[in-house]
């Protein structure tokens, strides 16, 4: 049964998923880059987003992992994919990510502004989204025959998630860096009226990780 | 030196410090005291809560002593003294610890009604400082003689002082618990633009430990 998951998303120790100002040379916002050092060193993020046999094991590592097994689709918020704000300007955007994407799966992205498919290399197609949350949810899960379903993010992507039960499962890591400002991931979401409960807290050097379940929907 | 000290002070997954719904049967809020779990079963806490020799060693206990020590005295928000609102009724609330509280310093109670000094046993008096948090620490400084000055919270009070720029260093326990709600500490509190780094980060099984210091400030 496909379960929808949020994976490695990391917050500072005040909260915030992202730093403020993102733009093409912040993607992840002022500050937002020390977030996931927990990550970088990783086996797995070495030879899927760099490409290099390298990398660390460990608790790190087996979270990083975690993220990519059996997810069969993607969802991301329109500012994952990238800088560009309002309608299309052209089709020169590709992601972040070179020709031959991280995700090797569909990846569906909200968006108000209509775009034709964009199909790269490896298996990774682009779907944009122009009618809601629902409507990516209900693509993701058919393109994701059976196995589950990976909220990227950012946080108002997770959030309205979030807020209508729809998230089955989520890893947070927390990393030791202080953001001071940007989005914050619990903002206006009761975690606890919502039925979340912490089921795994465990930390390394870099990043206490916790997973996050829906009382109820632990039916994997 | 004196420094100004916040120790052990444990917010949640979600950020928050206390629930809500503060009242006599509820001090820290409803689902505030399993915010606690890891301070509990300490040597530190069976020995100065409960009074008892139980208790373990680790890095839970490690925390809850150096919380302890070289305490010259406190600064509590008036909530944290007890649950009467408003003017005092009568001298017949004397805070949650019974005759002979955990402190054995002065302790300086930020309230907005006057009320006379409270000798307790073993070396707790309570002031009640009516004129604002810079002259609660003016006194406690005084008080401390040369030792630190510990925050006790709640939220507000340590917000207060650390908008400020009065806070030296802080011990925060993340929690694996969620409260949905209640009083965030980092809210509208920007701790990068303060100065504020994260130095030390560690965990067991029951919390997270962090310490922050401003910058330029360590000067113990």
């Amino acid at each position: 049964m496909t379960r929808i998951r949020v994976e490695g998303f990391t917050i500072s120790l005040d909260g915030f998923g992202a730093g403020p100002h993102q733009d093409l040379n912040n993607p992840l916002g002022v500050g937002g880059t020390a977030l996931h050092g927990w990550a970088m060193s990783t086996r797995t993020f070495q030879r899927n987003v760099f490409g290099t046999d390298g990398g660390q094991d460990g608790i790190d590592e087996d979270f990083a992992a975690r993220g990519f097994q059996n997810i069969g689709a993607w969802i991301l918020g329109r500012n994952m994919f990238g800088p560009v704000r309002g309608p299309w300007p052209d089709e020169s955007w590709r992601g972040w990510w070179g020709e031959n994407p991280v995700y090797h799966v569909p990846v569906f992205v909200l968006t108000h502004h209509a775009r034709a498919p964009l199909v790269m290399e490896g298996g990774t197609t682009f779907h944009f989204v122009t009618d809601g949350i629902d409507a990516a949810l209900a693509r993701a899960r058919e393109a994701a025959q059976g196995k589950d379903v990976r909220l990227g993010g950012g946080v108002s992507v997770i959030q309205q998630y979030l807020r209508q039960g729809l998230v089955d499962e989520m890893h947070i890591a927390i990393s030791p860096v202080l953001l001071g400002a940007g989005e914050r991931l619990f903002e206006g979401v009761d975690m606890r009226a919502l039925g979340y409960e912490c089921v795994q807290f465990v930390a390394s050097e870099k990043a206490t990780h916790v997973v996050l379940q829906r009382q109820g929907r632990n039916d994997a």
